[in-house]
């Protein structure tokens, strides 16, 4: 007995440390997350408003429950309002705004479409009803999966696809079983539009965030960062090489690389950009594309002037010269995208750094040239 | 009253003709559509059965509505089914699965706390009740919003988030109205689990696509363009050069740069890989995360043999030897990840390259040097 005691004290403190432990950890990675949420929401505080954004619309529409004659209108189908309000919002007004008209056309569309097929079903009596229905949804179904696979369809409408699937098959087959298809159909298109308005009002009147912005700012920085890089490149790179630093101090020099993986991210906030309506300096048809072209040929520059390690030092002044001036010539270029202003002097250093590269060819050529010679 | 005749008949055509012009437009565009369909057809089977695989899962979950004793069970929520099994229904196995898990998990998690909000809200009176309600689904989305941009909640449950404010958001505002809250969420869980079931089970047992295959696949292929490239520069670039051909006409070296934009593609592929069951050679804990290093490596090397229009003469010979040893080591490489083997003779081939990069760095310090000397 006095055994089995002190076996059971022994358990005690232990059991209780392994809670303590695990409290601990809870605690600890609980803080591991607020500390990392607090280092997002300063990194970008826009997203911090956009959770209350979201929040806020939810309410707006769950208005609709509390309020009677509200409510009284639109039924159990306000359950559609909440779901398309939770669906649409996104954190871009261009993003928002996509989403919503392709979900409303795609609904509308998709609603007439299966009332049609509901009447074309109703003639083959209740038997062949089921397999009518069933042999449409199953066509049209395939043929809007199938048409998610075009890239301009996907780029522009693949939420709008998906949800003329899923309406036509809910409307033609729930019509089976409901007796006034149409008024449920009519409803569900009525909040949905609710849905969609409520969000689209919230996303554009409280502290709205452009995608185009983010756009045009993302390709200036990515130019912005490699004349910072080009500009360092000679005077800070062959300090540290020739001092013999060890690579992991030379850490800077990868800044730009970030500039390779952009491509699919702009081509994507390029086409929400398009959904935006005119603001400030951006006008509706503002020219998104051509940000895609100002960052294909961004990378294409970052390609090049990735840097070999094993430089001559007889080419170093070469070098030095060309990377100071291509930097300078792209971090005006950077801030005159930035300002939408035509910069200048950007022209002058382009020339400058030709001069440099000419006389750096000549020397390679020559030196190459005089050794064969030989 | 001639005079109008004939505008008439002057009218008549003209407007017959914009008629035909505008049928013969519609034919013209949708016999293009049908071309790229039947070319994107081919260049992937895949998707074509996936849309038949799609409608054939609607098809399935639509017997809940025809069958007598399965509507009885489920009722009006068997919209739900419907809608689960059009939405979670994706290309490829890990994808598919992804979805459902989030979809089942967040709705099981979301309906709790939507019925813990409920019996809170009750005890606070009918008029308190709303605003007990809107207090939590303010809260809830608004950190849930916040959730979502976490890089890694982000990559592995974006959706079940979306799906948790959705479903938490429903349960609480419809408690309001609804007399048999419990019943309502217990039948949509139900229905949403038998719709995930149904798509996953189509999307598994029909001709299944492994997103992680695919990866496997496209990290090989990226690689072996690489080879493809540098086997090939060596012999073709330098005579094309030589020859004095257009730049047009060396299309064929930029086959290699499509490289540069598969890093996003490629980690949203392994973190779906993430969820396929063990198939063939491909276990459950495959390694996915190596892939990744694999293709930033392929990226890395891309960038650097970018190819510069003028080398100097002199140094082609060490060129084409570097590159066509490069070449063949990186298609070894390639067949090797293909067929899961260790190639022995790669080593070989990278052996030879070092010794030619050797000679050609020896070749230069010595031509440069000599030049300064003097």
């Amino acid at each position: 007995m006095a055994a089995v005691t002190s076996n059971q004290e022994k358990a005690g403190p232990s059991i209780c440390g392994y809670h303590f432990q695990w409290l601990a950890l809870l605690a600890k990675s609980l803080l591991e997350l607020a500390r990392q949420a607090k280092k997002l929401g300063e990194d970008d505080p826009r997203r911090i408003i956009n959770s209350l954004k979201a929040g806020l619309s939810i309410i707006l529409v769950s208005l609709f429950y509390y309020v009677e004659p509200l409510y009284s209108s639109f039924g159990v189908n306000t359950t559609s309002a909440v779901m398309t309000a939770v669906v649409i919002f996104e954190f871009s007004v261009g993003a928002t705004l996509g989403k919503g008209v392709n979900k409303m056309l795609a609904t509308l569309g998709a609603g007439a479409l299966g009332l049609g097929v509901h009447r074309l079903a109703t003639l083959s009596g209740k038997t062949g009803e089921p397999i009518v229905i069933d042999l449409f949804v199953f066509a049209i179904a395939a043929m809007a999966t199938l048409a998610r696979i075009f890239p301009r369809l996907k780029a522009k409408c693949d939420y709008g696809l998906m949800i003329f699937i899923l309406t036509f098959s809910l409307v033609s087959v729930s019509s089976y079983r409901e007796e006034n298809i149409q008024k449920m159909a009519l409803e569900r298109l009525l909040t949905i539009t609710v849905g969609c308005f409520i969000a689209i009002l919230v996303n554009i009147c409280i502290c709205p965030v452009w995608i185009g912005e983010d756009l045009h700012n993302l390709v200036a920085l990515n130019i912005e960062k490699l004349g910072i890089f080009l500009q360092g490149f000679g005077g800070e790179y062959f300090e540290m090489y020739e001092e013999g630093l060890p690579s992991k101090d030379r850490s800077f020099l990868q800044g730009y690389k970030s500039v390779f993986n952009t491509q699919s991210r702009e081509e994507n906030m390029a086409n929400l950009a398009r959904w935006e309506p005119g603001h400030g300096r951006f006008r509706f048809r503002h020219p998104w594309e051509q940000y895609l072209t100002i960052g294909s040929l961004t990378r294409q520059c970052a390609i090049k002037i990735d840097p070999s390690l094993e430089i001559p030092s007889q080419v170093k002044e070469h070098c030095t010269m060309i990377s100071l001036e291509c930097g300078k010539a792209l971090k005006e270029l950077s801030s005159s995208i930035r300002m939408m202003i035509r910069a200048e002097t950007t022209l002058l250093h382009i020339g400058n750094s030709k001069i440099a590269a000419e006389n750096l060819k000549s020397f390679l050529y020559q030196a190459c040239g005089k050794k064969q010679t030989r």
